[in-house]
């Protein structure tokens, strides 16, 4: 079957769909997206990263280009087309086509440019690697200083999932002044008791919408909330650790830098977090 | 006159460049470019450019797709299809379409995206503002660590663009941990007696092509270079200060923060260095 992706307003066979070499994507990376999971052929938190990507267009001084109940209906509309019931809807915007190369913003009546596409990922909440745990290593953080606008600067963070592959392990946490910031992809956990430990809201991290789930369900689950920087050394020699990001959902973190956390198994926390992540999307899933 | 266009072995009209939204160059930034510029229908230090291509390729792990003598080629085919008498010719390669979106590179096998275009602008060496100076002001760097490889992460370069129009003046310079790193696509100089003070060669700044031809003009004609960073304060008591870039030659700088550079007109040495650069780069203009 032949991906319907979309289009600025139109649902296109995905080798139809193409875009002028003088988009502000792919010349200036002056864009911004979001991903949302599907599950069972339903949106997870969509209104987290209606949420988001609001924000991040205004961080950038340019319009949403539609209401969350137009985004919605484009996002129901693919997974319907496309028959999608494990998976997730990619969105971007950028700032459109001026028709030629400036580094200064074209006219705000240039529209922007939107495309949304899904990827189909049968069994998504069933990853076994939610059983084994995944490996990390650590790089230094070298990325732009507004990780909180998700923009489509991500070629470092592309360079960071290679640099993983390339040591065997399955993604790298950021480091910066001794700290880590969060993964190629994810926010970065660890945990020390009944204790969870992650790095505070700022420019230097992407606010989650995960993150901002898991978070809630932790506390109102009795357990403890400390958003501080931790080190990579923390995170060796604590009890858990663990990533949040919109499609791995909560997912255990058994080895830092060659160490084993924890047992190096994944831990009983990071497990019943992923456990209630997921049973208290689904409830809320449109 | 309808602007013919390069595309991966294809010259277009450019309403029909288009590219696929799976380009990595659209949704990862993951691509590098080169300006060159076009003086009386000819190419301005165009081995400056092959070479630093080639650097920045490298760096990513992408294969040059040309050599080049392939490269000059299509240059010149673009340069005489649009008579270009005095403007640039833009060069972009990204890693290409895989068909679908990953943080992973792809297969090698995938071919990258090839793209250049003209820019026609005559007179471009007559630009006045060589006679009147720019002003800037200066904006925190927070652009990535790596920006010695010349990668299509614009956004930022293009905000500090926008925040130097809202000021009233011409560009930004970028200051880090108390020092300029370098303009939003430039790079910057004070100059103090005799001599010509620019931050050094690293990952902090882009090494223009067009910083070396007018360091080594410049020791050809007994002025002294420091290659050291300074900060705003030394900008703003100097005798002069200028930036130089592959389609602004040199440029005097009359302002720097709202106070004025030297006299608060453009200096007899930043004039001198775009005359010998100009003369220089004519006679070896290909």
């Amino acid at each position: 079957m032949t991906r319907t992706v979309y289009l600025n307003g139109e649902y296109l066979p995905e080798a139809e769909a193409k875009i002028s070499i003088f988009d502000r994507g792919f010349l200036m990376a002056d864009g911004v997206y979001e991903v949302t999971s599907v599950l069972g052929g339903k949106l997870i938190d969509f209104a987290g990263h209606c949420a988001r990507l609001s924000r991040s267009l205004a961080e950038l001084g340019m319009t949403n280009p539609h209401t969350d109940a137009e985004w919605q209906a484009i996002h129901h509309e693919l997974v319907t087309r496309n028959a999608v019931i494990d998976g997730m809807v990619y969105l971007q915007v950028t700032r459109g086509n001026p028709g030629d190369r400036s580094f200064a913003f074209p006219d705000p009546e240039i529209a922007p440019t939107v495309v949304l596409f899904t990827q189909s990922n049968p069994g998504l909440a069933d990853n076994p690697m939610a059983k084994t745990g995944m490996k990390v290593i650590s790089i230094p953080d070298v990325r732009w200083g507004r990780r909180d606008i998700k923009t489509v600067q991500l070629l470092y963070p592309s360079m960071g999932k290679m640099a993983a592959k390339k040591a065997g392990v399955d993604d790298s946490w950021f480091v910066e002044d001794g700290h880590v910031t969060e993964g190629t992809s994810n926010n970065a956990y660890i945990i020390k008791g009944n204790r969870i430990i992650t790095r505070q809201l700022s420019h230097d991290i992407l606010h989650g919408i995960t993150r901002a789930a898991v978070l809630r369900f932790a506390v109102e689950a009795q357990m403890e909330v400390e958003e501080r920087p931790f080190t990579i050394a923390e995170a060796q020699g604590a009890d858990e650790a663990f990533i949040t990001s919109a499609s791995a959902f909560v997912m255990p973190v058994v080895e830092v830098d060659g160490v084993a956390v924890g047992t190096g198994a994944p831990g009983k926390i990071a497990a019943r977090l992923r456990e209630i992540y997921l049973e208290e999307m689904l409830k809320s899933a449109i």
